[in-house]
C-alpha cells in the first residue's frame, strides 16, 4: 500500500518495476527536473544525470546517439540510518576537463593518455536531515568512471553501508561473460556465455556484447578501504545493481568521517580488441605514491612449485620435500643458464607441514626449513645472475601474516628476494583477523578488511624493496599506478588448474582476455610444454599455445611454469620463452572476439623488437593479422612458433609445432592457422632501420 | 594454490566447479564414505546423504529412481569462527515415523494428514573443534523437508551466522518460475518464467518445471527466529545454494545456545496440481500453541481503501479524507446488506498526515481521528451485526509500533476488531528498530529480527482475541498451524497494482497459485467490478475472472474490494460474492499449468455446497473439468458465472459475463471456455442426496 504523495514516483518506480525500459518521470512541478550531462572528449559518449518525480537521482550512458545504459539508481543503504535514495536534488554541478599523459614504470604501455571531461554533481536530500552525496563522473573517449563523494557533514559522521545501491540497467540484451560471486572457489570459476538476462550474480570486469555489437566491460577502479562489488539481477531486462561483499558480521563497508568511494567503471567500444586499449582503470587511479620504484623488476621465473601442484612434491617437509637445497640449486642453474631472472620457491618455510589451508597459523616467514639454507642458496642465486623469488603462503591466517611484516620482508630482502608471492588460500569468508581482543573475525577476501590488508602489505614490502604477487588476491582495480610495486596477483583460474581434473578449456584464455585480464596483469603461469597435468592427464592445449600466452596473458612477473626436465624435451619451442620480454612500451590487440580468439603484438620496452601471440578456442581458426605496427622502413626477422600439420589439443598431435623464419616489413599480412586449442607466437626481431 | 592433502577433495570440487553434475567421490579410505538414506511411505521419494572425500556433507533426492536434486553442500559460515562444512563424518543416524490428522481451525482443507518418515544424522567435525550438526529429513509422498539441528556444546555456545550453505542442486534443467530478491520492492515483484539456469536471484516459494515434466517448489516451513531464505545461483548448471536476509550490520542469523533453523522445503510433483495438493509446509510447524481459537473468523470484508489506493480519497485528513463517519456508516450499511462480516477502514487513526511512507513515528493506534467516531461507528457496527477491521500501518516504525502493542490491540478489542490489518510500508532494508540505548538499526522485512517481531504482533493481539493480516510481511511458511491467528497476508502483487499504470497482467494469479500460494493465504483483495483502476485506466482482466479470483485465491479473510457505489452497477456478478465463502473443508486442484491457467473446487467447511474457480491467462482456453468432487447421488445446482460472448481483457468486452444456472450431478462434465484474461467461477449448491 502506498500513499499518493508518493504516487508520483511509484509511478516511475512501476514502470522501473516493469520489464520495460525505465524512462525518467518528469517531476510534478514545472519545469522538468535538473539534468546535468558531460560528454567525452571526442563528444561520442554522454553521460547525464537527473532526478526523477520521487527525488531519485538516475543516471544514464549514451555513445554515438544510442543508449548504452538507461536510467540507473544511485544511492546507499546503511545500517543505523535511512538510506540515501530518494528525496535529493540537485545542488550543484560543476565541469572540469583533464588532458595529460603520464608515464608507468613498466606495463603494457609506456605512455599513457588521460584524457577526460569530469561532471561533479552535488545531491543534496529534500528532508530534514539534508544530507549530501556527490557523484563525480569522467568521461574518456572509451568509457565511463564514476564514484561518490560524501564531504564532511553532522548528518553523516560515520556511514555504516549496508548495500550500495548503483544500478548498470543496459539498454538492450546482448551476451554476457561472466563469472559468478560469493561462492566458496572465491575467483577462481570458469566464465559462462550466456544471454545478459540469464546471468546469475556476476563478479567484475563482467563483460557484455550488445545486440548491436557495442561492448561494455563494467569493474571498479581504485577499491581501496571499501568492500568488491558483485553484480545481482535487479528487475529489468537487462538490468544490474550492485552487490558488495560483506563484512564479517558487520556493515559491509565502514567509514568514518568524509570518503569517496571506489569508481564504478564501464569501459564502451565497438569491439573487443577496443576494450583492452582502454586505459580507464588506470586513469582513474592516483599517482604513484612510493616515489623511486627503480627497484621494481619485471621479469620471467621458474620455480619449485608445478611439481607440488602435480602432487609428484610436497610443501611440507618429508622425502618428496620440493624446496630442498639440491632442488633449488638445480632451478637456480637451470634459470641461470636461459637467462631468467628469477626462481620461485614454495614450502621453503616452516608452517607447511599439517593442515595449512585455510589454517596458517604455524607459518613463519622468516625460519626455512632444515633443508633448505637461505643464506647458501641466495648467495649461489646471487653468484648466478639470479634473484630467489619468496612466497608468504598465509592460509588464510592474515593476523599472523601482518604481524610477521617486519622479519617477513626483512628475510625476503636479506635473501635477494625482489618479488614475494602471497597467498591467501582459504575457502570464501574464511580469512582469520584477530581483533585486539583476542577474538576472532572470519573476513572474505573480497571484503572491506582485506581491501586494506594488501595495501599494508606493500606498504611493508615497499620498505624492503620488495614486490608483490598476490594470490587468492582481491580484484585488481589499477592500484598498481598507485603502489608499482603490486606487481601481479592470481585472482582467476589459472594454469594449476591443468594439473587437476577440472582441466580449463580452450577457450579460457581468449575469456580471459575480455574479461579477468581487462583488470591487470595475471599470474597465469604460462608455459607448460609437457601439456602433462597430474596422472600424465593431458592439457587441453597445444605446444604454440603455450608460447603465444606469454603475449596474450600480460605479466610483469611470467613464469616459465613446467619443470627444467620437461624444457629440456623442447628446446626449439623454449627458445621462445627465453626471448620474450615482459615489459612492454606498447600493446595492439589487433583482432579478437571474447571468448573465441584474440591476437595481440606487444613491443619490447627495451628495443625495437616486437612480439606477437594469438589464441583460439576449441574451434580450427584464421585471424589474419596486417603487421602496420612495424616500424616503417625496417627489416624485421619474424620467428614464428605455429601449430603445426595436424596438431590437435584433443590427440598426441597437440605437440606439433612448426617454427620458420620470415623476413617481413610493415604492411606485410600474416595468416596463421591456428588448430583447435592453439595459437601462434612471433618474435620480430627488428634489423636495421 | 592447494595442498596434496586438501586435493582429494579438490576433485569433487573442481568436479562441482565445472558444468557437470557433482558426483559424491568416493572417499581415500576403503571402504566407501557411509551413506544414509530415507524414504517416503510410499517409497518413492528417497533422500540419501553422504559424505565426500574432503569431509563434506552431501544430501540428494531422488523419485521413481530419478534423480531430482543432485549432491548438494550443505553447512554454514559464521562470521567469528571457521564455517562448518568439511571434515565431518557421520557419527549417528535414527529413524522415526510418523503417521497422524490433525485438523486446522480454518483453511483449505479442515483435516490433514501428516505422513513421513524421518532420518536424523547426526554430523560431527573430525578436527579439535569437533562441533556437531544434526541434519534431519522428513520425507513425505509429496515431498521433503530438512532442516539442522544444533544441540548444546562447548563450541558452538552462540552461532554467528554469516551464510547458509545449504545448496540445491537441480539434477536437470528446465522452467523457473521466480521473482527477485533482495530489491527495493520488497516482495511486491511479477514472476519471472526463464530457464532455470538463467534465474538471477530468487525469492521462494521458487518452483521449477523439469525437462520431464516433474514439478518442484523450493520454500521453508517455520521460518522462527531467523532470516527468511532465497536462492543464488551457485556453479553447477541448475544449482542454487541458500542466501540469507542481512541482518543490520550484524550477522545474518544470531542464536545462542542449541538451536534448529527452518525446515527446507521441496514439494515434488508429477504436476502443477501435485503442488498445490502437498501438506508438506503445514505438517512442518509445530501445533497450534494458542488454544482456544474459536475468536478467530474467517470471513468477507469491504474497506474505505480502494479509493486512496487509487487516489480519489486520502488516507491523511483533509476534504477527501476516507475514514470519515459518514463513509465508514455508508460501507457498514453496504456490508450488513451484502451479509459480509468485515468493514476495513484506513486511515482511522492519526498519523497520516506527514510522510509517513517509511516514516511511521506520528502512527498512534489509538487515537482516532476527528472525523472518525470510533465508539459511535463500533456500536453502529454491532448494531448491524458488522465487524470494523482495524489497520496498524506502521510505515517502517516497527519499535514504535511494538511500544503501543497493548494500547493498540486493546483499542482494536473494545472496538469490535476481530481482525486488524498491518502494514509496514518502506523500502527494503529500511525498517526502522530502535535499540535500548536509543540508537536506531534499519531491519530487513524479511530479516530474522522481523521474523520475532512478527510473532510479538500475534501474541499481542491474541490476548486481546484479535487475528492479523499482515502486508509488506515476511514470507509464509506455515506458521499459521502454531498462531491460528496470523489469517493472511499480502508479500506479493496483488488488486492494488492494478489500481496504479503498471498493471498485473493476465497470467499474473496463474503464476501466483502455483508459487505464492503454495506458501499460505494471501490477501489479494479481488472483485474489483468495475475493472477500472485509478484515471479511468483499465485491469487487465474479465468481470467473471474477478469472481473466480475468490475461489483461486485462497484467503480466510477475503476483500470485496471495489466500492458499493460500483458494486450496485453488477448486482447479478455480485451475487457470487454475496454467496461465496471463505472457509473450506476440502479443495481440489482439478488442473492447471504454472503461468498459465488453473482450475480449483473447494467444498464449504460449513455446508455440502462446492464452489470453483478458474483463471487462465492471455490466451483464450477450454480446460475440461469432470465434476468427480460432487457427492455421489446428491444434484446440485451449478450458477455459473462464465465470459460472456467476446469477452476480452483488452476491450469493453472485459465486461461481458454470462450468468446460467444448471443440474449437474457427481461425475458430469464442464467444459466453459476463457476468454483472453478471462475465468469463470461457479457455485454447486446442494440439493438432496
Amino acid at each position: 500500500m502506498k500513499h499518493l504523495l508518493a504516487l508520483s514516483g511509484l509511478l516511475a518506480s512501476a514502470a522501473v518495476a516493469q520489464d520495460a525500459t525505465p524512462t525518467v518521470a518528469q517531476g510534478a512541478q514545472a519545469p522538468g527536473p535538473r539534468v546535468e550531462t558531460v560528454a567525452s572528449p571526442n563528444g561520442a559518449i554522454t553521460v547525464s544525470l537527473t532526478t526523477d518525480g520521487d527525488g531519485r537521482a538516475l543516471y544514464s550512458v549514451a555513445r554515438g546517439g544510442k543508449t548504452v545504459v538507461n536510467p540507473s539508481r544511485l544511492g546507499f543503504l546503511f545500517t543505523d540510518a535511512r538510506k540515501i535514495e530518494r528525496g535529493l536534488r540537485i545542488a550543484d554541478a560543476t565541469r572540469t576537463s583533464r588532458d595529460e599523459t603520464w608515464e608507468q614504470p613498466w606495463g603494457e604501455w609506456r605512455t599513457i593518455r588521460s584524457n577526460h571531461n569530469e561532471l561533479r554533481v552535488r545531491l543534496m536530500e529534500t528532508s530534514a536531515l539534508g544530507r549530501v552525496m556527490d557523484v563525480v563522473f569522467r568521461v574518456q573517449d572509451d568509457g565511463v568512471g564514476f564514484r561518490y563523494e560524501f564531504p564532511e557533514q553532522p548528518n553523516l559522521r560515520q556511514a555504516n553501508i549496508a548495500e550500495e545501491l548503483t544500478e548498470f540497467n543496459f539498454a538492450s540484451g546482448g551476451e554476457a561473460f561472466w563469472k559468478p560471486a560469493f561462492l566458496w572457489n572465491r575467483e577462481e570459476y570458469l566464465y559462462n556465455r550466456t544471454p545478459i538476462n540469464a546471468v546469475g550474480t556476476a563478479a567484475t570486469p563482467m563483460t557484455v556484447k550488445l545486440e548491436d555489437g557495442m561492448h561494455v566491460a563494467v569493474h571498479e577502479a581504485a577499491l581501496v578501504d571499501y568492500s568488491s562489488m558483485a553484480l545481482l539481477r535487479n528487475e529489468n531486462a537487462n538490468g544490474f545493481k550492485a552487490q558488495l561483499t560483506p563484512g564479517a558480521g558487520e556493515p559491509k563497508v565502514v567509514k568514518a568521517g568524509p570518503f569517496n568511494t571506489p569508481w564504478r567503471t564501464l569501459i564502451i567500444a565497438n569491439d573487443a580488441p577496443g576494450l583492452y586499449h582502454s586505459h580507464l582503470m588506470l586513469n582513474l587511479n592516483e599517482p604513484n605514491k612510493l616515489g623511486d620504484v627503480s627497484w621494481v623488476k619485471p621479469g620471467k621465473f621458474v620455480g619449485v612449485w608445478w611439481n607440488m601442484i602435480k602432487g609428484d612434491w610436497t610443501w611440507a617437509r618429508g622425502p618428496k620435500h620440493g624446496a630442498t637445497n639440491a632442488n633449488v640449486r638445480r632451478y637456480i642453474d637451470f634459470a641461470a643458464k636461459n637467462r631468467i631472472p628469477g626462481v620461485l620457491v614454495e614450502g621453503w618455510n616452516v608452517g607447511w607441514d599439517g593442515e595449512w589451508f585455510g589454517n596458517g597459523n604455524d607459518m613463519d616467514f622468516d625460519r626455512p626449513t632444515e633443508d633448505f639454507d637461505a643464506d647458501a642458496l641466495a648467495a649461489y642465486a646471487k653468484r648466478r645472475g639470479v634473484n630467489l623469488i619468496g612466497h608468504h603462503e598465509t592460509g588464510g591466517a592474515v593476523s599472523h601474516y601482518e604481524d610477521q611484516f617486519d622479519s617477513a620482508f626483512k628475510f625476503a630482502a636479506d635473501h635477494g628476494e625482489r618479488v614475494v608471492k602471497t597467498g591467501y588460500v582459504a575457502d570464501a569468508g574464511q580469512l582469520e583477523r584477530r581483533m585486539p581482543d583476542g577474538t576472532v573475525k572470519r573476513e572474505w577476501h573480497e571484503g572491506q578488511w582485506m581491501s586494506n590488508h594488501h595495501i599494508r602489505v606493500l606498504e611493508a614490502a615497499a620498505k624492503y624493496k620488495v614486490s608483490i604477487d598476490a594470490h587468492e588476491p582481491i580484484k585488481d582495480t589499477g592500484l598498481r599506478r598507485t603502489y608499482p610495486n603490486w606487481m601481479a596477483r592470481e585472482g582467476s583460474r589459472g594454469m594449476e588448474y591443468n594439473a587437476w581434473p577440472g582441466k580449463n578449456p580452450p577457450e579460457h584464455e581468449a575469456n580471459l582476455v575480455f574479461t579477468r585480464m581487462l583488470e591487470g596483469p595475471m599470474d597465469f603461469t604460462p608455459g607448460v610444454l609437457s601439456l602433462k597435468g597430474s596422472g600424465d592427464s593431458d592439457i587441453l592445449s597445444t605446444i604454440a599455445k603455450q608460447l603465444a600466452l606469454y603475449v596474450v596473458l600480460y605479466s610483469p612477473v611470467q613464469m616459465a611454469a613446467d619443470t627444467p626436465e620437461n624444457y629440456a624435451k623442447y628446446p626449439q619451442a623454449f627458445k621462445f620463452i627465453r626471448d620474450v620480454v615482459v615489459d612492454w612500451q606498447d600493446t595492439r590487440v589487433l583482432n579478437g572476439e571474447v571468448g573465441d580468439y584474440v591476437t595481440i603484438a606487444r613491443k619490447d620496452r627495451n628495443s625495437d623488437n616486437w612480439f606477437l601471440g594469438a589464441v583460439g578456442d576449441e574451434q580450427p581458426r584464421t585471424a589474419p593479422v596486417t603487421l602496420d605496427f612495424l616500424d616503417e622502413g625496417r627489416t624485421y626477422t619474424a620467428e614464428i612458433y605455429r601449430d603445426g600439420e595436424g596438431a590437435d589439443y584433443r590427440t598426441a598431435a597437440r605437440h606439433n609445432i612448426a617454427i620458420e623464419k620470415r623476413t617481413v616489413r610493415k604492411g606485410d599480412r600474416l595468416e596463421i592457422p591456428m588448430a583447435p586449442g592453439g595459437g601462434y607466437a612471433v618474435m620480430f626481431r627488428a634489423g636495421r632501420q
